[in-house]
C-alpha cells in the first residue's frame, strides 16, 4: 500500500470505483461522523474497510497541508491503463475515439479539473508523459473529485511517438492555443475521432508536440487579459467536442 | 490606501487598467529582476510608482501564505460599479445586455476564474451580494489574473430584488444547475439579453434566487461523478452564450 488519497470525494469514489485495494481509512480523531463523512464511513463499513481514528496532525502531514476534510485512505497504486484500453473502450461503446493529451502540465489543480471534465464527457483515455509532468498524485485525485478513479489514464515515455501512432489509427490531433492567427473552435466539425491536445501552463505545447498536431484551434477572447487558464480552456474544448457528438451517452 | 493586490498579473493589470491609485510596489528583497517581474517594474517606473524592496516574510504575511510571486502593491479601494454602469456599457457597445450573477460563492479561486472568463467574453457586469459571499479580495484579484480590474463588478444588498429589477428591463435570468429534469444548455437560443445565474459551491442557488429565474439549464454529464465545479460549469455557460452571440466584439 504505497499510495494514499485524501478528501471526501476522492476517498468515496476510490471505494466506489473499486479499482484499487483499500487498506484502511484514517479519520481525524476530532471529526464528527456526519454529512458526507458519515456516508463515506457507511460505505467503508459495507465494504469491510478498516477505519482508524488518528491524530489530525498525522493527516495534515500526509496531505502536505492540503485540505483533507478529516479523511485519508491508504490505497493500492493507481491502475494506469494503456492506449489499447482506451481504443477498446471506444470500440465497445461504438464511438469514435475521444482522447485528451496533456503536454507537461504542472499544476495538480488544473490536471484534476481537466480529469473531472474528461470523465463527465466520456473521454476514452487521457494521455500524459511520464516525466516532467504531474502524475496521478493525491492532490490530482482530490482535485478531480475522484473522477480519475473511473478514467483510463495512460502514462507514456514519449508523447510525440504516441501521437504519431494514434494518427496512424486515423485519430485527429487537435491542439488548442491562443493566438491571433489560429482559427476559432467552431470553425471545424469536432465530431471526429479526436485527441484534444493541451499545452502546459505558461509555456503552451512544446514545439514538436505542436508540429505533430493535424490542426490547432483557439478560443476567441475579446477582453484585455490575453489568455485563459489551461483548465478553463480545456474544459470548454472538451464540452464543445462532446456537444459536436450530440451529447453521446447522455440519458 | 487600504487594499493591496499580489501576484504578477494582478499587479500588472491593476497598473495598466489605471482605475485604482497605486501607492507603491513591494518587491521581495531576494527577487531577481527578470522575466515578468522585470516587465512589471518597467511598467511601474514608466508610471512613476514607488518601488520598495521588502523582506520576503512581510510579503508572505500580507498574502496570507498565498503565492505572491515576490510582488505586492498597495492600492486604492476596488472601484465597484452599479447596475446602470453595466446597462450603459451594453448600450454604448450596441449589444444586448450580458450579465453574470453569482449567488453567495465562497471560494476566491472559483470567483477569480469566473471573472477572468467574464472579462474574456465581454460581460457587461458581474453582480454579487454584499454579505455572505466572497468580495473582490486580493485572492480573487489574483485568481482572475487581474481581469477584475477591467470589469464592472456590482455589489448589491439583495440579489433577488436586483434580479426582479433586471427582469423589468427585459433581461432573461437563466440559472444553471445540475439535475435530470433540467433541459440542456443547447436547447435554448442564448442570443438574448441575459443574466447567467450561478449558485454557490455545494449548495447551488438559494431557493428564492432559483424561483426568480426565468428558466434553468444544465450541462449534460455522462460519467460517474455527479457534478462539475461551479467555475468549470460557469465558464462553459459563458462561452456558450458568447458563441450564440457570434463571438461579438472579437477581431
Amino acid at each position: 500500500m504505497s499510495e494514499f488519497v485524501y478528501g471526501h470525494w476522492a476517498v468515496m469514489e476510490t471505494m466506489r470505483a473499486g479499482r484499487r485495494k483499500i487498506d484502511h481509512l484514517m479519520v481525524a480523531d476530532s471529526a464528527e461522523e456526519k454529512g458526507t463523512l458519515k456516508d463515506i464511513l457507511a460505505e467503508a463499513r459495507k465494504r469491510n474497510v478498516k477505519i482508524q481514528r488518528s491524530p489530525r496532525r498525522i493527516l495534515d502531514d500526509m496531505a502536505g497541508g492540503a485540505n483533507h476534510q478529516s479523511i485519508v485512505a491508504r490505497v493500492g497504486n493507481y491502475p494506469f491503463a494503456d492506449v489499447e484500453d482506451a481504443l477498446s473502450l471506444a470500440q465497445e461503446r461504438n464511438e469514435k475515439p475521444f482522447l485528451l493529451i496533456l503536454d507537461l502540465l504542472k499544476d495538480p489543480q488544473n490536471v484534476g479539473v481537466l480529469l473531472r471534465v474528461a470523465e463527465a464527457v466520456g473521454v476514452h483515455g487521457v494521455i500524459i508523459q511520464e516525466r516532467r509532468s504531474v502524475g496521478v498524485t493525491p492532490a490530482v485525485v482530490n482535485a478531480s473529485a475522484g473522477a480519475v478513479e473511473y478514467l483510463n489514464v495512460i502514462q507514456v515515455s514519449n508523447l510525440v511517438n504516441t501521437m504519431k501512432m494514434l494518427k496512424e489509427e486515423n485519430i485527429w490531433m487537435v491542439g488548442f492555443e491562443a493566438g491571433p492567427d489560429v482559427p476559432p473552435i467552431d470553425r471545424t466539425d469536432l465530431n471526429i475521432a479526436i485527441a484534444i491536445v493541451l499545452g502546459s501552463e505558461g509555456e503552451g505545447m512544446r514545439r514538436l508536440v505542436r508540429d505533430t498536431c493535424d490542426m490547432t484551434l483557439t478560443l476567441p477572447m475579446r477582453g484585455h487579459v490575453a489568455s485563459l487558464n489551461v483548465a478553463t480552456a480545456g474544459s470548454i474544448a472538451l464540452y464543445t467536442a462532446w456537444q459536436a457528438r450530440g451529447w453521446q451517452g447522455w440519458r
